[in-house]
């Protein structure tokens, strides 16, 4: 990175990688820095009458429509997932709509009426909004910025600093849907079955998991930067090594296909409707059961697991089929923006 | 209007006046419809282990530093004094940035210390916050969305439906500072003495208002739309007639002249360290003198009062110097856009 390259936002700012984690760590996070924002979590955590999570997710996404779903339904999801990564109830929801001048009413229509059937199916209620207008070319379409509360049951403690050595690795079902529908819908690429964002309220998925086992230490959806992003800084944030094998993660084959057509790593492509979940290995089975009775966990797997750290630098390796192993990093530049 | 306007999203949809209403209440208002949003009041009211404000703004003002302010200050304070308006004590703020690609890193850390700065002075914590990039051209420069909690305190019952024939109207403050000090450095007009913003959080006043009476009706933050769009929401949802008399209503001489200049009515001017508050008669100087010693109340003045409705439509009526009357009607096109 060349110097002017420092002094100005980058897509790749946006990426949910190594340089979103730094401008959030060294800008952000320096500024503001609070015991609550220090956690840096999917949601905060909030001491009143009881823990509340909160959290806040901007949505841009392009297309704004999308095999799968469309920007309502996704800045729903989105927010209520986060709260629900924390073991959270998801309960309310405000959005915050910035709106093209020139956009089609009939269009907007379309999106809040997705908004509101994607929360009947959270069981959240949106409860407040605001609007703004800006002038044409002032922004692309629409962008909507929800933040949620949801309450988190007594006793529950998860975190993503939470995983040890010993605890198995579980993802809810097939990688990288999102992610590859969204840039297929954009490329114009078409396959014989076709792609679909994943999309999905994953707060009953979470609910269900939290009755069948009292060790399930982290959850997070892997959105913008995927799998691979969210396994580092799961290891960065507990300090422990994760070793995944390659042939037990679940894909769609269509999936699979536009990835080696287009040269992408599934790993890195983003997911609106999957959790990967570090359970106690003694009760994985027990979250697996659960997981896979739910209608959003029926290709739940078991993926990997911790162990404590080798050297100095907390890692992610893949093992593939071979049997050989390789560091999976986390995405440095931008692979697709404006993904959610 | 023609029937081409009812189809796509206009400038005046977000300027705070009827079209911003209108919209409101027959698209988000329709399908996300729940007794919580149908309120209409500037935060939701969440019962929750005793009652929490919730509330979300998104801030798209251009420029993004104006004299008195940035983006970064006004997207706090916004917050804060939406929770404010409720009689919430502000506790917690989630941001959502949306920024253009090429945003100087400068510009940014100068955004996010102006909210570091603005959540002290308002006893606020940033505890989430989320960042997105978008391709140069897709927005327009940054625009942040913040949402806030806040604790109402027991027996506190604030609402825009609440005023009642014989209140009176108090502002806090001259009117149409921050509309005025935007404007003007958009049009890069000079004054002699510089136009600056109001944008100040509103939580500590509103605290010493609450000390001094139990028996304040409504408050509100006339932003957008100014001082006529909030009186008439307040007249339609409490459904009273309002009178508020022309001389008593404090304006810097600057704000005045410009507006004389510009042939603009500063009522209908964003204001974003002002308050509107309706106070029972025989409380109204126990009020007016707690304003008066805080320093974001030095102005504070009696500028009306609620009377029964006299027709089938409440309405809004300016008195003035020379004893005439004139309907203060809401904003209906779009002014000023950008203002917050």
């Amino acid at each position: 990175m060349n110097s002017s390259d420092n002094k100005r936002i980058l897509l790749a700012h946006g990426s949910g990688g190594r340089m979103t984690h730094d401008l959030v760590e060294q800008l952000f996070g320096k500024q503001l820095s609070n015991p609550i924002l220090d956690r840096m979590d999917d949601a905060a955590v909030l001491e009143h009458n009881g823990r509340l999570a909160f959290t806040v997710d901007s949505h841009v996404v392009s297309p704004v429509f999308f095999p799968g779903g469309d920007i309502g339904r996704l800045s729903l999801t989105g927010t209520v997932n986060d709260l629900a990564m924390m073991g959270a109830t998801p309960l309310y929801i405000s959005a915050g709509f910035i709106i093209e001048e020139g956009f089609l009413m009939d269009n907007l229509s379309r999106i809040v009426a997705s908004m509101r059937d994607a929360a009947l199916e959270a069981g959240v209620t949106v409860v407040a909004g605001d609007t703004k207008v800006v002038e044409r070319g002032a922004a692309d379409g629409i962008f909507i910025t929800t933040s949620g509360i949801g309450s988190i049951p007594e006793g529950v403690r998860i975190s993503c600093s939470a995983a040890k050595p010993g605890d198995v690795v579980i993802v809810s079902g097939t990688v990288g849907d999102h992610g590859a529908a969204i840039l297929s819908k954009r490329q114009g690429i078409n396959f014989d079955i076709q792609l679909e964002s994943d999309c999905a309220p994953l707060g009953g998925l979470v609910e269900d998991m939290l009755s069948a086992s009292e060790n399930i230490h982290v959850l997070r959806d892997p959105t913008r930067g995927g799998v691979a992003a969210v396994l580092n800084e799961i290891a960065t944030s507990s300090v422990v090594d994760i070793e995944i094998e390659d042939d037990r993660i679940p894909y769609r084959s269509n999936v699979r296909a536009a990835c080696e057509l287009l040269g992408l790593d599934p790993l890195l492509l983003a997911n609106e409707g999957k959790l990967v979940a570090f359970v106690d290995a003694d009760e994985a089975g027990l979250v697996l059961d659960a997981m896979r009775r739910h209608r959003l966990g029926g290709d739940a797997a078991v993926i990997g697991r911790v162990d404590a750290v080798e050297t100095s630098r907390p890692r992610v390796c893949v093992r593939t089929v071979l049997g050989s192993r390789r560091i999976l990093a986390p995405p440095t530049g931008e692979q697709l923006p404006r993904i959610c």
